[in-house]
């Protein structure tokens, strides 16, 4: 039903702080209602509420209340799978944006911001790590952020939240090339779920990054009046960081699609290699059994001269041995035209993997991965 | 021809309820004749007309006469495959959205809105369990949707058909998982026509999502003047709920589509583990039966020295059990350097997928299905 | 050259037939020249003149100049390869559309309209047996069709012409469900050739359906000022049509696809079968030959207490038997560890088959395909 | 460096023809120096400059200075790798089209058309024979082409540029009917190096007829002032002829990658059947070979009656070929039921696909290739 | 963080190069402080300040000090992993190109532009050797280069840059011509490796060249009032460079995409090859076999008439050899009659690729690779 509010079963418990700030002066404490958040907005040039925690759902609809919003975006807030957005209401924008659960991990948590007049409340599913050093730099620095007003914060937060998928990317590349170096030397386990598994996990991140791009471009394009235009040049640098994130991630797709192709090959080519060393000596020895059988047949050589006369020759046995040594020279003769005799099959292809190893450059060389 | 009704086989029989309300009254009825619903619209704020099964065409035909409805539109409502769309006549707007046939199924039932003048006019192929709990919502809660217009009461509508699309898109990710799980474990059946199954319902829900997006989203862009513009928010939402299923439907049908590259992969490489069994013992034992064959034969040692002596050699029959254990060991050295004797050929690859398992995140992890 | 005019080599004769009808009265001939055709239009509401066959090219030539018909749009009647489209000409719209040449068949045959003021212009290939019912309609109902205007007629050729491609994808439709169920059940034989030319039939019916849908689109849109709003109305409907037929065409397409991927792991998946029988038996024997082998060798035990004194055991062969029972019985719990001898290869598939089977939904099902 | 001129290694020596002509007169002259050719530019309707061949780097200059074209636009001339595009200059048009090196040859030529006021100038890598039948008609019928003007004639020599490429698809639409007939009767040499290098050629003509079309395109949609009405309306009929190729062009794309498929399931089917033969040989005749080896063993019958007393017994022979036959029956019925002895592997297969091959349509028939 | 500038681990010293001339005059210089180079400015016509390593970032950020260059700009020019850009700021274009980073290699350099009036600043990673050229050019022709603004040194620069990726891809294209040439013939080692390497090298050009186009189209299309209208029209001959290296670049993807399947059928093909030689070996050689151990068994001829009788027949031994010579008879018939033996395998392949060769045409031909 439109308006209920069922935050995720692991929510933890709610807790609001408040940083207010300006060029001159800071303040930071943590509020029990957030009447007292809102009382603050105006008395400093920038105030950032942040609610951490779903978990307490009448506070959250307290928060709602004491700053207008709207129902259904509370409903967002709470509703923790929301892929990144813009949204604007006539008091305030509405910005829903991914962060990584981890340093790395392609698992992403939600982030809702809300950008009023004089403040930004925003939403963490749980304290985001990301944020800890845009706080650092109010606290420290006064120049730069803090002579800025609160877009110039909300853009701070987007662009650590945006950053921060930098790093996840990189360990994605590494794995894409660990594989590949596996592929490329001897591939004997099977490690193909392992394909499947990157490729499913940036396909994951394809579905947060690619409405993060579109809502960040929406943000550049001065849709909103609270953006000011030297914020907007910054998100104009942070939209080209999404740019690139999705630019590096379809080249990791592109080859992690290309591994499985590879994959499918090596294990085509090894069995090309097993059936022919079986063939090779299949081949070979079964007809040289069939002489050496013939041989062992009992016919009586004493019934008739036509029995098996050979088994009385002097030169008998080494007759059959020679037969069977002609047998195997000629097939080998055979399969050395066929080409298959070259050489052992496992060093051939191994040393050439071995031979292209220093040319190849690895994914991140080629992705040109930077977080700048 | 266009303008003959033909209803599905196997309709059920047509009946019509009405239910009248405002934020005071409330009236619900069954009528026998569209004329006696059509009498109610303007008695009060809104009229919601009912009508379930198609089975009675000249009945459905008088309501179309009574509402004024196109006779081409008619005949969609009859013709039940119709693609969820939004039409625009003078008097009403013209709504056909699809719902899951029950519960969590892929199959869809069709459902055609008539948004007029302080009415709303519903034709249901059966009663849709989905509309239940709005239904409910009238009669109970009578703040929130029962103060608003027969906007409201579409969008609350479409909201829970659409709504009913996520424990559908739930339990084809299931599936996929379990089909997953399947095949990073042990694929021994041939499973491959579920895959195809999950490719072709996901195929399926994809035809009926796609233009249901675009319908809400015609909606939301305000086409209609019968539209308000609090309803257009709540259609916003019900938007960006239409997106986030064709996200997880798409992001599903990428995985289902990798899962077929997967089985065909384990395939080949249990094939490649067959062949190395084979190819191993036979490659073992076929030269050794040889040698077996060849003291077999019956050349006769007294006629010359040159015939099998060694069958009369003191250690005869150790020499040859000697060389054909020679010959065997220089065969498994071989096949060790080759790496095929690395270690039990299934013990490895279970291990493995084994490991894997603790680390990989099921579908619904990283698609992020929830209904907020 | 431009200009020139080559029907196909296997052009019907040509004749002229005119329909010439109003609410009240109605009129059919078949005319010698076009310029009695010609004659006719303005003298009643409506005039349709139907040229059938393009054998004869002074004739066509002739009817250009009647109505006034230019030298190229003259060209595409003549070459029958027209893709669907709308062209407009000061004096009249033209229109081609092609039609399935028998009923289902998915070749087809191109038809020309030519929409003029108070007149229809068509030339068909051959009788499109579709346009019989439009006929019929205007004969007999005096009602409707025969109270509207020149572009009605129109929409009503155009509507039949696109209805006739219904029957023409529910039989493709069958086949690929055919196809599917075959490769489900137990795919013996060599079909893959059938996959390929379904896969054929539709990108045909593509090609031709893509266009004819922009081109109903082109009318709906209203750019030609001959097309009443009502008729708008119905092309609208006639466009729907031509979605849904794309759609349904999409998904058999997809389908279809699949269908290949289905095939090759179902035959590689009966490689494995087949390999693991021949390795289960050629593992087991091969070694028990083997040990007979030894055991055949004609090593004189005479000589020496070193050869081969089992031959002389008391319990020798027993003790032979059991050392081969011991070799097959030791594979064969192996065998069973790898998960090789679960059941019998093809009854385990056969029977995972047959228990999907009552859940598969058909291609029509899913598909949706319907008339209206 | 911009404005260098390097003509392709093989260029032909430069000669220049002067057409002129008006619809009373016309005079054809080779001249030696553009500034003869320019001077004719006024004296009549049209002046068709045609220059041959790109050897004389100084002579092609000079033109250039005569005719007032820009350096870009003669290195454009001179480097012959331009895909087909439409370059709008004060004085003139510019465009560039390709055409068959030789007739039905995937290569193509570049031509180089400058459509000024007046005079059309064109210069051609080497003589284009489809431009014969243009020249022929300037010279014979005086009536239409004549009284045109030079856009009409820029017309005539980009249709007659795309209506060669009509016999180009036609012989690889050849091509790929003869692949396909080849692959579904018995696939028995390997040509998948032909399919590649028909999918190779087909790519190369997609490269140029796209940005053709996109070409056509702009001259139709009048974005030159020296293109009149109804020439436009002529070079709608040549875009048509440029969709319609791409259209049969992408369909031969399609088929021809199907092809591969087809190839590679007919490679794994027949990889089946091998292995049937094999598994069904082995499997019957090495139990049998197993039983003949026991009762070839050595054991001493005379030490023990436990050793081997079958030897000696009075249908011991025909009880060891009686077991044999009953294995190898036992091993037939299995094979029976697993439906591997249907009949035979081969006949099975290409009677099947003789019964396909009436029922096929080739690709000229389904792709509509026409020239109209 | 924004605005901290990091340069590449590797970055090379810093030094700055000022190049000023107009018509007239050309006075070159390095320059030890971005002040000294700024005075510069407005005293010639144009000035070229050259920046040619990233080392020292605090020389960096004078330069950007000195010229007006906002940070974001700043930390771009630093962080060289842009991908080409047009940024517009109030007193200069932003351009960021990449050029290949040595003669021929698909790796990449950053280069970055600022173009304001009267000047022309650039940062290059390292001394990029495509811009020699340009830079002898204004050193000795003082024609056109020098009588231009510094609109027209930067697209002197670009189309260097941009020219400079044609060795690239030709090199690209005769990797994929051999690799091409190798599967044709006899693809005997595993190569796969390389054209997953080509492929990952072209997508990496892929990631360069299309937001190249892009940015050179947006110069061309005069979003900028720095760029006079003659700058314009070189521009757009530079975008037809990019057009034409997107072009060759998307069929060379194409084709290494083929090449792929053409590896695993050719991998395929073989397997068949060679489970037709151990199939026709061991299918004729072990009937014989076992024939031969039938006859090589012990039994007693001499306890019962039906023991055996054969082995004392007079012709016993012929018998069973001619016996044999029917087996295998019969199988070399049957084989024959199924195309297993129509030839040797290998020789048919290899005559079948070596005819084909001379009709190929190579990528080169193909893709239409020019520098103009």
């Amino acid at each position: 039903m439109p308006g209920t509010l069922a935050p995720p079963a692991d929510a933890r418990p709610t807790r609001i702080e408040v940083l207010a700030y300006g060029p001159e002066a800071i303040r930071e404490a943590r509020v029990e209602t957030p009447e007292q958040a809102r009382a603050q907005v105006g008395q400093h040039p920038v105030v950032w509420i942040r609610v951490v925690g779903l978990g307490d759902v009448e506070l959250l609809r307290r928060v709602g209340r004491a700053f207008g919003i709207h129902d259904l975006a509370l409903e967002d807030v709470v509703h923790v799978h929301q892929r990144p957005k813009l949204e604007e209401f006539d008091h305030h924008d509405f910005i829903v944006v991914r962060v990584p659960a981890a340093a790395g991990s392609p698992e992403t948590r939600q982030v809702s911001l809300f950008l009023g007049d004089g403040f930004l409340l925003s939403f963490e599913e749980e304290e985001v790590a990301a944020f800890r050093p845009v706080r650092e730099r109010i606290e420290r620095d006064r120049g730069r952020l803090r002579a800025r007003g609160a877009d110039y914060l909300a853009y701070a937060l987007l662009d650590a939240a945006i950053d921060a998928f930098f790093p996840v990317l990189e360990q994605q590349g590494e794995r894409v090339e660990e594989l590949e170096d596996w592929l490329t030397a001897a591939p004997t386990g099977e490690r193909v779920g392992e394909i499947h598994e990157v490729r499913r996990e940036l396909l994951g991140l394809r579905r947060v990054l690619w409405p993060a791009r579109e809502m960040v471009g929406s943000l550049t394009r001065g849709q909103s009046p609270r953006i000011s235009d030297e914020t907007a040049l910054h998100l104009r640098d942070c939209y080209d960081h999404t740019v690139q994130l999705l630019d590096v991630l379809e080249t990791y797709r592109e080859v992690a699609t290309g591994l499985l192709d590879l994959y499918l090959s090596a294990v085509s080519y090894r069995l090309n290699e097993i059936m022919k060393v079986l063939t090779i000596i299949a081949t070979i020895f079964i007809p040289l059994g069939f002489i050496a059988g013939v041989y062992g047949m009992n016919f009586d050589p004493s019934v008739s001269p036509f029995n098996m006369p050979e088994l009385r020759w002097r030169f008998g046995y080494p007759f059959a041995l020679g037969l069977m040594l002609a047998v195997a020279g000629a097939f080998v003769i055979w399969f050395r035209r066929l080409g298959w005799l070259g050489a052992g099959p496992k060093p051939a292809a191994s040393g050439r993997a071995g031979s292209e190893a220093p040319e190849r450059s690895g994914p991140d060389r080629t992705a040109g991965l930077g977080d700048g």
